[in-house]
């Protein structure tokens, strides 16, 4: 006997999948190459198997597996689970570090939910060449199992003094300083309000004196330490990232 | 022409070296043979160079390199230049999780600051078998990067119930549950002064409703949650550390 309303699950909780289109009842939705694949022959899933699909704008549905042949099926829309919640309005601004760590840095970055993943190359940037459909593809697959609705944006590398050129004047940006700031809680507790954050971490080495005062030279930019110890660039982010969290972001109790 | 005064540097600042005997003016100090290695072959020391040790106890000293020969050499001590600082009093008592994620939580935790490695057994477990070597290695290796003048103790790993039986009572016991707790923030500003912490967090997975029953029996246990996304078991174990150095660990200006 097939249960009609088994859900597929991974070891972390209900498989989730990200999609382009729109979400709404009875919808129906082809998965890409990858996802048939990972469907029909990672989980093995069958004809009537549930699962649950977002795309960063119509909250979590539940869908229904359907018209299965051996490379392709087709997933149903049958009723909306969650309403839609956005991730916090959090930029991370990061320095790409060696492979694993950026890998590392886009995952945990997605868990611990920003909005958009903005590479900086700095002077002792060592990584110039990053690879953004990598990024993306650990962002898809960290959203999908950290329960979001919707993905990081991943921009195109920009040169730090662009970025601060270009930086929205009300998005306040928290940046991790290495000598000389308040601690980041202090920081954090004594800024002016603001609805639109972003957070700013160099690379291995760190930032140069002259990027540093160029840096602090601007009102947006809040300079905060992250403790005595020196923490490698993927730690000093995720550090960042989760104490903005904590005390910023959503993860207050509702 | 050779500089008497070079001290050795990796990419993250100076080389610094964790040993066990003790640091004072004169001491000779022989290096292990993996550090021997590194230091002639890898790092192309030669007689004379500079480099800072640190054994947990003494602060850290300056050295120098004499005495090479093809395999080995000696390090001198010259003078103190850090007082003993010990880390802050916060062990992390966590669910060992797949190859990978270990080495990044030994690593990382040391770079944030525990002063002990707790390994846990839980019913989800499914890293059994620790390779507790290999957190050593990489806890030395964190700590000799992030200018740390200890390393974590890392310990033989125990099942939940015996933690829980053995923890000292006055130590307060942060529980990252995924159901139903106060956020970590609000957790901690609520929580009575302690000058002794520890961190809980689980495996993939989760604990079962069995364990965080037995947990939160227990009166030094402080359950919070870390906000509305499901992280992966080492993604927890950092934000929860993150948040803890910051609001009652050392990073606060001095």
């Amino acid at each position: 006997m097939r249960d009609e309303n088994k859900m597929l699950s991974e070891p972390g909780g209900k498989l989730r999948l990200f999609v382009d289109d729109s979400l709404d009842a009875g919808a129906r939705i082809a998965p890409t190459d990858g996802q048939a694949h990972y469907l029909l022959h990672v989980m093995r899933a069958r004809s009537g198997d549930g699962l649950g699909l977002f795309n960063g704008r119509d909250g979590e549905w539940r869908a229904r597996i359907a018209e299965v042949s051996k490379r392709s099926c087709v997933l149903i829309c049958e009723a909306r689970v969650a309403e839609m919640r956005a991730s916090p309005d959090l930029w991370l601004a990061f320095a790409p570090i060696k492979k694993t760590p950026s890998d590392y840095v886009a995952q945990k970055a997605t868990e611990l939910g920003v909005r958009v993943l903005q590479p900086v190359i700095t002077h002792r940037t060592i990584a110039r060449r990053v690879n953004l459909e990598r990024i993306v593809s650990n962002a898809i697959e960290a959203a999908e199992q950290s329960e979001r609705y919707d993905v990081p944006e991943v921009r195109e590398p920009v040169a730090l003094d662009t970025l601060l050129k270009n930086w929205p004047r009300e998005r306040r940006l928290v940046f991790c300083d290495e000598g000389g700031a308040p601690s980041i809680a202090e920081g954090l507790a004594a800024a002016p309000h603001s609805d639109a954050w972003g957070i700013l971490t160099g690379p291995e080495g760190g930032f140069d004196d002259a990027e540093r005062a160029l840096i602090r030279g601007h009102d947006f930019v809040l300079p905060v330490s992250l403790g005595p110890r020196i923490m490698r660039a993927d730690t000093a982010a995720l550090a960042a990232l989760s104490v903005w969290g904590a005390l910023k972001g959503d993860w207050h109790s509702e």
